[in-house]
């Protein structure tokens, strides 16, 4: 499509980027270089008008039309004809009072910055009610992979029973990483930084919290659930141990970043950590910076979704489907009927006490080679009530070794051992209880099992 | 939410099912039991008003509230309070009348009656728009997977490239009962049927009748094209060997019904068949009666979808959801905005003929053990420009003879040829004159090669 700008048509929507980095490039070219496409989607021409940066002279490898970039928000807070912000915006602060303004000046908004809804939620989807705007947010999680729009219009003859997923592409890259070459987390890091898929400061998506923040918005949309993402148990990948892959690995399992919310007794389990997931599952096989989710609904059973969770064009892609659903009028329906991020409605499911937590678990202890360590341990999770699936106790190798420099020494073993459905707080205190024994070095792996 | 009929409240949509048969009957169960949820999800209340069958006395496994249940067609076209008639008869006539009516009526239709759509699709979708109705149909490919919705609107930013999924459950469950057991084609239809995932006429399952005209449909949505089902080249996967499995899986690939569109220079490559697909990947992974199907868009890249693709509850949920989405409102907008089954304009795309289709192929032959043949096969294959990737001669065993039972002797023995990229028109044509060598005995049995 040509990027002459066209006669003023009253059934044009015309749009705002705030923030042109990598997303905000992707975005203006979907919209300049696409726009046949997204007029023939949305019934109507769809128009960039403004994008808003900080640093005008920076090159962002895409040629913008004259008279688009600009470097004050206030032209696009009070251009009337500008109908939708696309915010791009990263960071709490001042990306949710220019929210806030953008709404109060009439505009809908389409956002891709899921840390301030999960964050800010609330408040945000309170006021722009209260103004009879709209918010869109397919980007916020798991990028290309339309999961929100799923989630709340696709399945919505369903009660979501669990949905579970790889919520974080840098995770899984490393993870897979170490996986497939053996190769140890610190030196993953920086093969994954080398190659774009890690940030600089990566502790956000390798500690939990991105996960944890995705899992929290996904559960208001499918469970009616209102979550602190903070409250949500979690554990990151930062750390793991080459070695628990490969014990894995020779039990049938992969190790993944799973964030899993789970209906149970009209309760919801909620956690995010480092999971063992059977191989031969498609969840087990998703590789790279691949984002993947499982939702299970009461009517449609399983359904699978598998796609990017990040990248310039597929969040783009996100972006640009919910500028189209806004402009051709589905976002405001939708915005006003369903019940997320409701400060004033009562939650439909409680988060259930992480102690109640059921599942089995994985448990790497570098134990005493000498008689009566065994017992020692079986006895402690006799007496938490946890029986024992399977033993695995290996001869001293290498890498369990450096795992434990300065911890170990020549009389101690790793010991694995895959326990049956234990409560979560059984199995903590049972843990504890190991890592005190005399026989017992260093600090007790512990992991979930799924499948 | 109980079964008492509120009082008339015109913000209530109500709906009429036609066609009380398994999904009805699933349908009628979440709107009955579950009115609390479609009500949250729409904003008001879906009310079952009929359900039109042709033996009312016939046991249906559901309680319907007394005076929903009739014989008549007539009281629901002529009910001016009926918003929504849920079709689900199935065949061509009178459900093609019976829609027509309903739509003159003033009804909009909910449908999962794909061979109707594949059928009549431009009269009954260009007829709805001139009496603005509208007609959703989420359920006429791929069951509870919501790829109408996927492909239709949240891909809405892409232009899709390619699109190729296992599209029929009855057919990917006898391939996987085959490949998992090792078991014959007959025997193994026997078992889907006794499980109730084969019909007693399993034909246009298994022939690849039913996945072309869900190709069909879907080619319109995803590009722009008009297809008629009977233009796409289609092969089923009955007399399945299980001999090609067995040859597949030492080549590291698995036998997928797999039906596929894919843009090449503009064109639309169309294709339905068995094919050899490479082992863990998603896609080769799928087993069951699941569906699954990949879309690449240019923008977002590789999705992959897997789910239930038949069976009452899945096909209820596409059907509710459909329902909720025309009671809410977004179903009139997205018909009015896009242009599928629209007779009045041009096709964005043309189908590719099918001699010019490419890619790599599978060969399995019966040849004479003795000199020369393996020479004057590829011989062959050379004239026609196809290079040998691979070449695998087995001794002659029991499963092999037996399914060339009356044709073979004792001097001849399956070779099988895998192939480089070459042209369908150049496969054919030598497939066809190495099934003429007088060294080469029997049918010759050819497949399409993908990942």
């Amino acid at each position: 499509m040509s990027s002459t700008r066209p006669d003023r048509d009253p059934s044009r929507t015309n749009v705002a980027i705030l923030g042109m980095g990598t997303v905000g490039a992707g975005v203006a070219r979907l919209l300049i270089d696409h726009g046949d496409r997204t007029a023939r989607h949305a019934g109507k021409t769809i128009w960039l008008s403004k994008a808003v940066v900080r640093d005008l002279n920076k090159p962002r490898g895409i040629d913008l039309p004259e008279g688009i970039l600009t470097d004050s928000i206030d032209e696009v807070l009070e251009d009337p004809e500008i109908d939708v912000v696309i915010q791009l915006m990263g960071g709490l602060s001042p990306a949710r009072e220019v929210m806030l303004r953008a709404m109060e000046a009439g505009k809908d908004i389409v956002t891709a910055n899921k840390a301030l809804l999960a964050e800010h939620g609330g408040e945000l989807f309170t006021r722009a009610r209260q103004l009879g705007r709209s918010i869109a947010f397919e980007a916020a999680v798991a990028g290309g992979v339309p999961i929100i729009a799923n989630v709340s219009q696709c399945l919505s003859a369903n009660q979501i029973l669990s949905l579970e997923g790889i919520l974080n592409g840098t995770s899984n890259f490393i993870v897979s990483q170490m996986d497939e070459k053996g190769a140890g987390y610190d030196e993953t890091v920086k093969v994954a930084q080398d190659l774009g898929y890690a940030e600089a400061d990566p502790a956000m998506d390798v500690d939990g919290t991105d996960a944890a923040q995705k899992l929290a918005i996904l559960s208001h949309l499918a469970f009616g659930a209102t979550v602190d993402w903070r409250d949500i148990p979690r554990s990151g990948i930062d750390g793991l141990d080459p070695a628990d892959l490969r014990y894995a690995s020779q039990l049938g399992y992969r190790i993944k970043l799973l964030a899993i919310a789970r209906l149970v007794d009209g309760e919801l389990e909620l956690s995010v950590g480092p999971t063992l997931v059977r191989k031969g599952t498609p969840m087990a096989e998703v590789r790279d910076a691949y984002n993947a989710i499982r939702v299970v609904g009461d009517a449609v059973g399983p359904v699978f979704y598998h796609g990017l969770g990040a990248g310039q064009m597929p969040t783009a892609s996100a972006v640009v489907a919910d500028v189209i659903d806004m402009a051709v009028g589905r976002t405001p329906i939708t915005f006003q009927t369903l019940e997320y991020f409701s400060e004033d409605r009562p939650a439909r499911a409680v988060q259930r006490d992480v102690a109640k937590l059921r599942g089995r678990y994985y448990l790497r202890l570098h134990v005493a080679n000498h008689p009566g360590t065994l017992a020692a341990i079986t006895g402690v999770l006799a007496e938490h009530k946890i029986s024992i699936a399977s033993v695995m106790q290996h001869e001293e190798h290498e890498d369990a070794a450096s795992a434990h420099k300065g911890t170990t020494n020549g009389d101690f073993v790793p010991l694995v051992i895959m326990t049956h459905e234990a409560s979560e707080g059984a199995a903590a205190a049972a843990t504890e209880a190991i890592a005190a024994l005399e026989s017992v070095d260093g600090t007790a792996v512990r992991m979930p099992v799924r499948g």
